[in-house]
């Protein structure tokens, strides 16, 4: 494939409008940056994983116009601390950059959080540009303009809203992904045809075996549709105040999960995965979902290589009150993200015993 | 005074809008309040000055229907780092707080900037009220939504745009501030009249000895009028492109005499002071303002307590580098905001050899 077979996404926020490309060689293409670098100043800001990697293409691509300095910190969840996030400031403030200046993220997720959040504060907001490397962070961190740390008494417990000014999600990173993160971040892109779009679930069934195996066409498809889902809710609700909620599919079950395991024992998308299952079965245990539609969504999480359930010596009672726990953080009953039917989620706190039900079946007495 | 005194500023930046309440007794009076705290959680964050004056009658005024902590921090700029910023969410997350509490900034500038922030960054944003209790803090921070605290490397570098729920400005504060304090403040309130209200420096020019003097009516009048210029160059340009520019009257100047005197030996608005005689200088060399407007420019600042010229002793080439330090943290020339007239100020670069000669008048050899 060719740069001309991009494909641009718009993300309409008003003032803070801007597009998503999506395609093969953007990191090396100094078109695809073209309009979205205001000022001279450019901090790349990656991770000692990706900077062998990629760094060097990006430099190359922005070398003419630019006076580019890089910053390589750790790989690894550890790096969303409000001690980097000093770490990045400080090299900001070093280089003298002034507003004008932008910051590149380079990496997965972690990286364009703990970047996104330094250029949102750094003389009160400059702008951030995002070159995500993962297929998580391609469809998911690269709308929402979430951004913010880790603090240890809680994760993301620290952050802003900062919509990035361009975001360059180049396919050919994908071929090199592990299998497993691979997967992992297809978790996140079931769930946008769970949620809300029961076409692009029909899709994803006909054609994971094809997705799975990589094949560029396809991976734009599954980019382009995941960001587009994800654009609309987040354009209709840019505060996380309505409709965003129901992104959380699976996310209840599998914050536990996470919890429980240890961080880093499951992928956040496997973890997500095993609770799009439970969600699934709580539904169904409603009269929601019918036997064969849960049997559905559980071929297609087992196709793209991803857990169905939990492990089931996970005790019920541990993970019923890390639900809970996550729930002490808000006023109100903890409200779960079910499904009336594939590609139409709910937001509920009136489905009775039937969680306890589905922790039963899944989980160790 | 009664509380039915008690006058209420609009600001109206769409789903941002906020009052400012002006007038005595509000900090005691609950309906002050009402309202503006949507959830049970308050931490009211103060300083080891303010707290033994204040905090309690905060604390009785909310007690009934809400849940409050508070938190003592040092007086002093030293308090506006990141350090402790830590500590106000550290507290936050160990009372448990979720979206739906509320920062109160009982105190200055600093606590205001801190705390403000600290709301702006907590769970990507939550709700803060300023009782500020100084009058440069009910003049000047309390419209804006500047938030943020100090880098080693520089002042004010890390922060955001956060807009308060509402801002207390109890005149009955003002009592107790000591005369240089209260002078300061007035370096400010005469700034408006300078860059955009001549009928409010005329009725300034009436009234400074009774205002110096703290008549409650007076600095009613003194804080509306100056809380309203303010929020209307706010309104029109929230995250200041272009006409908040002009609020920096006297600042390019003052930033420079504090950095050269040390910060604290002039407090920030006697530099301010200082550096808007310079500016009215620079504006008279211009053919700008006449010979008598300066002179009712100083005299009004005089009247108020306040310097109409730095230190002699301050050798103009350090000041004249440390304006143009200031400068290289953005593109372009050194932009001066200037008086074409009293109340009417522009921003100016095309000010040739001028500004030298204003140096010259003011500073050392």
């Amino acid at each position: 494939m060719s740069r001309s077979d991009a494909t641009i996404l718009p993300v309409a926020l008003g003032d803070r409008a801007y597009d998503i490309h999506i395609g093969p060689g953007l990191i090396d293409d100094p078109n695809a940056y073209a309009g979205a670098i205001a000022g001279r100043d450019v901090l790349i800001v990656t991770n000692e994983t990706v900077d062998p990697l990629y760094r060097s293409r990006v430099e190359t691509a922005l070398a003419h116009d630019h006076r580019i300095d890089t910053l390589v910190l750790a790989d690894g969840e550890a790096t969303k601390s409000m001690a980097t996030l000093d770490t990045v400031t400080t090299r900001l403030l070093e280089n003298r950059c002034g507003r004008d200046a932008t910051v590149i993220a380079l990496g997965g997720g972690v990286i364009g959080d703990l970047a996104g959040f330094a250029a949102a504060i750094y003389q009160r907001g400059i702008d951030f540009v995002q070159l995500p490397t993962t297929l998580l962070a391609q469809v998911d961190s690269s709308v929402g303009g979430k951004t913010g740390v880790n603090h240890p008494l809680g994760k993301n417990m620290i952050g802003a809203f900062h919509q990035p000014r361009r975001v360059l999600a180049d396919i050919d990173v994908l071929a090199s992904l592990p299998a497993r993160e691979f997967a992992a971040g297809m978790a996140e892109v079931i769930k946008y045809g769970l949620i809300r779009d029961a076409a692009f679930f029909d899709w994803l069934e006909a054609n994971m075996a094809a997705i799975t195996a990589r094949q560029p066409e396809l991976l734009i498809e599954v980019i382009r549709r995941s960001c587009a889902n994800k654009a609309e809710v987040v354009v209709a609700d840019e505060r996380e105040a309505g409709e965003r909620a129901l992104l959380n599919l699976g996310h209840t079950f599998g914050h536990a999960l996470e919890a429980e395991l240890g961080y880093g024992a499951w992928l956040h998308g496997e973890a997500v995965a095993a609770g799009m299952c439970m969600a699934a079965d709580t539904s169904h245990r409603l009269g929601w979902l019918d036997a064969a539609q849960v049997t559905r969504i559980e071929t297609v999480i087992a196709a793209a290589g991803l857990p169905t359930a939990p492990p089931a010596t996970a005790p019920a009672a541990r993970i019923h009150d890390l639900m809970y726990r996550d729930k002490k953080m808000s006023a109100g009953a903890l409200r779960l993200v079910l499904l009336k039917d594939i590609g139409h989620a709910v937001l509920e706190s009136d489905y009775g015993a039937t969680l306890e039900a589905t922790l039963a079946r899944y989980l160790a007495a």
